[in-house]
């Protein structure tokens, strides 16, 4: 890998209103604004059909963000912050429990925090006005409710979830904000402080801003 | 941190039938196996109602495994894993560029697959009997299939995901092998032989041998 000046994240060049300022190259801008480190976007397009085949290749899914610095190729946009937070330890601490603490709540906040209220997000695109949609909700709920009431305590009145602001906060911080289930999160006064802290961070506000002048760019054509 | 020696596990002391060999100190066993690591297994109680608190203060989520080393004390499997890769190259490749992408396959199973194969598991969980479950189920089928016929496609005709095992296809064959929608995976004949192909390595052998004898242990009380 060459130097750091080289980054390219790819973002889409259109996302319906609702999803703007959620799209996940939005946790990448903010941790490498965090850090100070510049990067090229590459906008690709998101309107409908199969991805285009070179999108694949580089990213399984069809996803974005892909991640480029000269002869690495990455997805995953957990992986991504993690091969970012190696470069400076304002993201990753040194220390090798802090560093292992950090890194346990970004899988935290993506397998035991994320899938639950993507369960809720799935049933409600998939089945408003539908009659299994509202039993179905009900039954899943308690799941999400209960990860979130477990959070909830874990972070109890600190201001981040280990002693200091650290890649495990952004990423928490970035599910809980993007999240279709709102009334879920905002049950708990201590997640929605929690939030707020985060996203009043100049770094996330920057990210914010690149993420939607990108929509911006491409309206008037 | 201290010597490697010094490795604790935490496993449960029961679980019903069709959850042995399955649940999650599963890949953390395997895992110090391929490197050929000695680790004490600590087990807890898992039958019926609210965790120990000192099982919370080390696990958020009232989960196992719990992994402890020296003054580390590490939840989420994907962060145990990782932080037991980075003491060998045979789970974790130096070279950075193969590094990032060994963790991007492990972010991959977690955060790309794993969740939409648990919405399913959920559903059935909850719904098995009600009349929602059946439409529930086959509006939320499609995103679980769509993933893994992603990830068929990534693999295509190579034995892992990139060119050596990792860590990446250690998580991956243990989500793959462990979720409760094997007709979705069966679906495909190279990620069914991509299991087989993890599964028949001797580490995981005796992984699964250690987790059974757990449960045994337990029996004649």
């Amino acid at each position: 890998m060459t130097d750091t000046n080289d980054i390219e994240i790819t973002a889409y060049d259109w996302v319906p209103d609702m999803a703007r300022g959620k799209v996940k190259d939005m946790r990448v801008r903010w941790a490498l604004n965090e850090i100070g480190l510049p990067y090229r976007q590459r906008l690709v397009g998101n309107a409908g059909g199969e991805k285009a085949p070179d999108h694949i290749a580089d990213q399984p899914f069809g996803q974005v963000p892909i991640y480029k610095e000269g002869d690495l190729t990455l997805f995953e946009s957990g992986a991504i912050l993690l091969h970012i937070g190696e470069k400076d330890e304002r993201l990753l601490p040194r220390d090798p429990v802090a560093r292992a603490r950090t890194i346990a709540w970004m899988f935290a906040a993506l397998n035991s925090v994320e899938p639950f209220l993507q369960a809720l997000f799935l049933i409600d695109l998939r089945g408003s006005g539908q009659a299994w949609h509202g039993p179905a909700k009900e039954n899943l709920r308690p799941f999400a409710e209960n990860r979130l009431r477990q959070l909830s305590a874990a972070l109890g009145e600190r201001e981040w979830l280990e002693d200091r602001f650290t890649l495990g906060d952004l990423l928490m911080i970035d599910i809980l904000r993007t999240n279709s289930q709102q009334d879920l999160v905002r049950a708990h006064d201590n997640l929605a402080a929690y939030v707020e802290r985060g996203t009043s961070r100049p770094a996330f506000k920057s990210a914010l801003a690149a993420q939607m002048a990108a929509f911006e760019e491409r309206e008037p054509t």
